[in-house]
């Protein structure tokens, strides 16, 4: 038990002589793992005004659909984009969007898998890349726009919960 | 040169009908063109201080190293992860990190093309690429990690400059 | 029993609210499923012959065996080019053609896998690709060649079983 | 003269050997290509009416929207798909689609570079893509969906046009 | 036993008209299967001192992490670069080297999986991913560069076990 | 010229900090560049025979075929697998195989392009998948099988030209 702590303070992807390595996940067991991250993306108050308006108007939800999708792909390419992640069996992976705020649209993204290992780079990919798709499809109003907080905000199935 | 200030204003990635769509780049010049990205990822104290020690024993710097490389492929792969992105003969691409507080890594991003379009999603997408891979790798520790402000800084050779 | 009815006569791939949305198939059971989808590529009669003398030739077989070769590699990647298709171990694919008519080639793709969800896509993927690539291989002879009739032949495996 | 007829009646994609090679394109020239391709999806009667339906809804265009964005990133990865397409800067990849009849979709795609070879290919694999995706989000509704008549209508910028 | 013993010996990547397939892994038995594969690499002796130095430096080991990075990244590719590998949700995959004699690197690429079939060509693909990498970081010295040797040194797992 | 010398020795790949950095090919001249690598695969006896007997049959080439689409596909994906390389538009590259001798296959790799640099390592890559797709494809035989000697031939178009 002492051991497992220890294993839980030390950084996994480094082998002994501090070399990036795969963490082997041959002998954890197969459980149900949910994770949750989020984003929020922040315009200047003219350029949300633009894209709250173009949202209303016959074809709404082109740009958030159009995140969506991309992030639900991004989700899917996590571990083609990251080192050290395992090529997991997706259950599951979806994308939703909201305006938070006046200015500011939040990002949740969702990931789960009955695996050996979690997927929180899943749930955190996803976001990232809808948020960068939402930035690619306005920067032509404004580069004043930034990608803000992404992170970790549910986790379950694994060693141990996690609850922002 | 109206029209150019209108185009200047919308949202180009629609066309109008409101559907998603590629910008037509085959009609504008070959520029050199330059963007540089930064984000910031912020940790726990305690978590800095374990980073910060790992990071001065012998194999020094295989966290950032890991890092340095995925954001580099990653910032290849921007036209696979934004959909409307065209795909570009870059020809430089780079990642450089540095603890810019006690807690937090700031992550700066260049991307270079000879080409009809910027390269300003390239820049961002290698930046989260390579963030990302700090928090996989790290997070292990903590998951109190946040990926913070994700954020063009500067821009060259479109049809108009950019500077944070 | 009802609910399983409607549930079979909703667009599953929309969410409540109508965004797209992968089919969460976490609670869905393990079984061996099989699928067969058929494309036909129709010629026009002097480029059929052409082909076909082609194919008699010493190194016979060239044109089907690239498409055979791509045909496989598309199925394995159908999971990166339909966004809300889940990742699957496959257990197997493959292609087979065969010169069904005086002036088309029908093509034959299988796919099988060992999991909670269903392989049809995967197999329409691998015949689509497998006729693109013959229509790429010929092309320099004529565009009046055309992609007939993709569709699903068999399944087996999921909730229903579907012949043609 | 002859020459070049019999090289533009020739299977360029086999050498002389028969084996497969790809078209060496050093030697012409850089000209601004475009293709058009376009493929139809035909539905049984009672899903057309249940997707024209669901189209009207609040968040409409959600299924178009989707296909057009897998069909927009599909063209993107051509040259990945097809062993012997060139890999290409696109200028510009688009995809639209309508109710062409009561029960069946028309999907065009189109897309064009400035390069030494053309774009059909890349504009063929974005509308059997967009097909493709159309088909998985709807194959809950049924099975009985047919991809049809996948061909090229337009082409212009290389050796010869072609119009359909 | 007889029948087994003739499967083991023939090409199991052709189906009976010589055509290539996959093989159907379906009704093999999940098992914990290992594959350690080694390259080697060799350097002009002043292009070995020249990287040594380098090596030695303050941020020493960039070249071998860089290519660590890649040959991990790479093994993950492997379904998708050999037509008739099976996709399969790696364990763990780790790359190791060191100089082995004055002039040589030798590359060490384990993989490991709980499937129907082993990871054979994914410790291979990696290995050689790995040393490509070597040779792309050190070619600006010399192109007297030689990749020698991939070989498979260990295999446990399948049908049967393999040692070197 | 002393500079250019200098350059010529240095490791183009590592910042002044030691740091992974892709070479920046901005300021580069566009040449027509083309590149010749080779691999050899070597066979235990029995299975070279095998494996030529099965080449004879009435499909002849089915494993060379393979070998070889698998090779073109695997140059096109170089920028993919090794870190700082730049994505290239190829003119053109292929793959030949043939029996150097009675236990060995060469595999030729040719790549071209007219760019800002060399396609050395697409050379290189293409003839290593094309190698460990022939592995692939016989390894039900024997694991004796070896990939030797993977080397650049020849080089042309860049700084200076190389010929071994």
């Amino acid at each position: 038990m002492k051991k497992e702590e220890e294993k839980n303070n030390s950084l996994t992807h480094l082998d002994e002589e501090g070399n990036p390595s795969m963490v082997d996940v041959g002998g954890k067991s197969v459980t149900k793992r949910i994770a949750i991250a989020q984003t929020v993306i922040s315009f200047p108050k003219e350029v949300a005004l633009q894209i709250q308006g173009q949202d209303n108007a016959t074809k709404k939800g082109s740009i958030f659909q159009t995140a969506m999708i991309a992030g639900i792909m991004g989700t899917k390419k996590t571990s083609d984009l990251i080192p050290l992640c395992h090529p997991l069996p997706l259950d599951k992976c979806n994308i939703e969007m909201e305006w938070s705020s006046e200015t500011e649209v939040t990002i949740k993204s969702t990931a789960s898998v009955t695996s050996k290992t979690g997927v929180e780079m899943e749930a955190l990919t996803g976001a990232s890349v809808a948020a960068l798709t939402i930035y690619d499809m306005c920067k032509a109003l404004s580069h004043d726009i930034v990608i803000k907080e992404t992170k970790l905000m549910h986790k379950t199935g694994g060693k141990s919960d996690f609850n922002r």
